[in-house]
């Protein structure tokens, strides 16, 4: 047996993917897409599309309890999987958690956990309808399963951006990064001085650790959409990068992009938490991870329509032939690929 | 905060699910039963319903590795999961698995699980649709997401059992505790004797030991009923235990049972490794969990047609009023409530 010894670390996550993809079990007709964009579509009711997604979330690796408060991690587990549904242009409607769960944490803080799963579904009419309780020994481990709906005509995937498409983002970026920094930062500063320290007042880096801690999923985006009968050609939510996401979207179509780096939306807050890091802002815009914003591409005729009855985007570039790659026109005017970027 | 520093550990598992039972979100009328069934149940296609459950396994917890194959635990996962979609009277079509798990695995334990899970979803026609694959530190964690349909008029719930109906049960029981009980005995061998000492063959303990790393879902069961146009009045899958699970059909349809000691069906190989541990066979058959078996009640007409078609199942009590409580007949003709068994 040669890769019997061959650790998940030595080939990596994505090394790892590959050589599971053939092992689907059963490949069936009602399958519309299975393994590959942001969630499983089968064959639902009334011509509609079911949209099936899952996600897990581990105490040390995906969240810091000692940054977390319980009811944030709640919500954000809600509208983190729920994005998923939003990025195929669906409408969740119902979630199943289920936790493994060390017997150490306290009643009070899986209440709180749940309470923001409950804020979270109300907010976004959403029902828990299912789940498991089980323990586990040494951290938290908590999957969610999201359940939505999108009619056929409606539907996105993460293939489809056409040539010359505008490539359009919700919201501001980097937002996620720099409350974690600010967190991380704070984290630090409490284990090297302790009890006896004054805590640090994070009320000046509330919008960035809010967008860390309780990232929105983009509801509005789906609706307006849909208000104005507009459907975008591809869609995707930024959870690894902008950059990643872009690049999963272009290799999904054969196509390349244009970015401008002038265009990136990012708030003044996280412009001052950059400052005061003494980083690139620009880097947290392309490289930060958990947004939750929306990534989608329109024609030109789409996006000024658009533009007239939903605010909160903006175009950051353009679909381009393959050949053209995946290139930055930076605020200084070079044109820099993404290779170089990082 | 009276609750503070209540730990999971003191109110236990039940007395924490009693604390968010109202946190559900928004409870939409397309839910035709939420939380506390087999699955959850919705609105689906074609005046179907929608069938949704979810499953967690810890390792060290739901299964220990040092015993348990990689593809068996694969093909477990799947079994018990949808064996949840059958107790509904569903049929499964599709999974998805996501898995937390540490570095130190390797590519071929991953793949092995993956084999398991490909080969259970070949038997039960059912397709691997999504899913995610993170790390974890300490130890692997799985959850499975079963979607399934079933019509409205088929779909049997926990509750729903008449008085008068017979208790039925698929295939024997106790076998599943009794193959923990030779795996465990051989682990402790093997860590006291190590890697010197000759490997005891297990070849005698096939039927229990695969009860126990193999279970299978009672598709058969579901295809059956489906054939002679029988619809049970309750059905649930044995995961917890007999006694436990008959309890709850019981609370659930408010009504009382009487259970046959003697008709409990029981394999000799089950009885062997009773015989052999010194332990009462019967007990094993009560108190076991794990087993996939489908608990039924049907009416006695029901039974008689059915018993011309479906063999493998057992008559084992009946639904008696709820003042009776529930009691067992021994094999020696004493009449004993649940409560004196264990």
């Amino acid at each position: 047996m040669s890769d019997e010894f061959v650790t998940i670390q030595s080939v990596g996550r994505k090394g790892l993917l590959d050589q599971l993809k053939d092992l689907n079990g059963k490949v069936s007709p009602a399958t519309i897409k299975g393994i590959g964009d942001d969630a499983a579509v089968l064959k639902g009711r009334d011509g509609n599309y079911t949209l099936l997604s899952s996600d897990t979330f581990v105490e040390g690796v995906d969240f810091d309890p000692s940054y977390t408060p319980f009811t944030h991690f709640g919500y954000k587990i809600i509208t983190a999987s729920i994005s998923d549904i939003y990025a195929m242009n669906g409408k969740p409607t119902s979630v199943l958690v289920n936790m493994a769960l060390p017997n150490r944490l306290s009643v009070k803080m899986v209440k709180d956990m749940y309470l923001g799963i409950d804020q979270a579904c109300k907010k976004h009419e959403v029902e828990l309808v299912g789940g498991d309780l089980t323990g586990n020994h040494n951290n938290a481990v908590i999957s969610v399963t999201t359940y939505g709906e999108v009619s056929e005509e409606k539907i996105t995937y993460r293939k489809g951006a056409k040539l010359g498409d505008a490539i359009c983002v919700t919201g501001d970026l980097g937002g996620a990064i720099a409350g974690l920094r600010i967190l991380m930062r704070e984290k630090k500063f409490w284990e090297q001085h302790g009890d006896q320290a004054v805590q640090p007042d994070l009320e000046d880096y509330k919008y960035v650790v809010q967008r860390q801690l309780m990232p929105e999923a983009r509801k509005d985006l789906i609706e307006a959409l849909e208000e104005q009968g507009i459907v975008p050609s591809t869609m995707i939510d930024i959870t690894q990068s902008l950059i990643n996401e872009v690049t999963e979207i272009c290799d999904a179509a054969d196509l390349g992009a244009y970015l401008y780096q002038a265009a990136l939306p990012i708030a003044i807050e996280t412009r001052h938490v950059a400052d005061e890091m003494e980083e690139d802002v620009d880097k947290y815009a392309l490289f930060g991870g958990e947004e939750l914003e929306l990534l989608f591409t329109l024609t030109e005729e789409q996006v000024e329509l658009f533009a007239e009855h939903f605010k909160d985007f903006a175009v950051i570039g353009r679909i381009t032939p393959k050949e053209e790659g995946l290139m930055m026109q930076t605020a200084e005017g070079d044109v820099l690929s993404f290779d170089d970027l990082s």
